[in-house]
């Protein structure tokens, strides 16, 4: 398959913020045209599906500016410069939930959008011993911590009510 | 929850692209703060489910740049300006794989990242009468059709072989 392979000629960074950064890619198409690709660059991320002994998934509710609305999501959080992805899960759930997971396992990554971003989330499942964190969660006024039962939550995801990609993976992965 | 939402104060565009654009919006916090957010502007997109009358999955290989390798994918595309994405959906499958679908059903729609982007994905599922396009497809040196079980392409999400958020949305979606 490499001769599916793009040669990259050059690069230009147009844009080098706190979330995200911009580049322009120069490159070479397999048919040997050459193109401009523009290229997002992100740290990363982890998304966790917290859920509590009583099957309930922990979720947050918060503004998100693109969207121009507020969204119910899995809890998640970029990494930061060399932040290890499950270390990184467990401090975001803390951040985000005011919980501790005693076993975090990985479930599966995906980029978020490979035709033009970078950026990778590490997806974390915590099947038991979801517990409050001995040091709580700052009180965020910009997050609301909400419960939902797996059902619902599916019922959510079917009626577009939960509507981002990473919560959606991350709901129907649990699911089984 | 109208607590939770965020007041934009103003916004400046950075860069204006072909595929996406960046602006930079300042805006207040529920808790009163005053911070920058950096949002990534996308027309949004549609992707597709092509499952052939024996089961198999329609998937595209092709070279990312921003993950710097070749991904398996389902069929998808960018909305040109002010197109429908029902529309969009039948011409993306048909310029990707050189099918066309008799009935082509929406599933669900999401963002693909939104913390920082404004891009939606209009996820549809061809569950019968897909077949050769009259006009084929133009010969695309630059993708390959590749075709795959629905129990193989599920084992491929489970190992990280199909590794896009929006593919893994739609092949667990269809596993109903």
């Amino acid at each position: 398959m490499s001769e599916l392979n793009e040669v990259t000629l050059s690069s230009e960074q147009v844009y080098d913020g706190r979330v995200v950064s911009l580049r322009l890619d120069r490159v070479r198409l397999p048919d040997g045209r050459e193109v401009t690709r523009e290229v997002v660059e992100h740290r990363g991320a982890v998304a966790i599906v917290p859920v509590e002994d009583d099957g309930q998934i922990v979720m947050v509710r918060q503004y998100r500016t693109p969207a121009g609305k507020i969204l119910l999501e899995i809890p998640a959080g970029s990494m930061e410069e060399g932040e290890d992805p499950h270390a990184c899960a467990q401090r975001e759930l803390e951040e985000e939930t005011g919980l501790t997971a005693d076993v975090l396992e990985p479930l599966t990554f995906f980029y978020s959008a490979p035709g033009y971003c970078t950026e990778v989330i590490y997806l974390y499942h915590q099947a038991r011993g979801l517990r409050p964190a001995s040091r709580q969660a700052d009180d965020d006024e910009n997050i609301v911590v909400e419960r939902v039962s797996l059902l619902q939550a599916l019922a959510m995801v079917q009626m577009g009510e939960i509507c981002d990609a990473k919560s959606i993976v991350g709901l129907l992965m649990v699911r089984g």
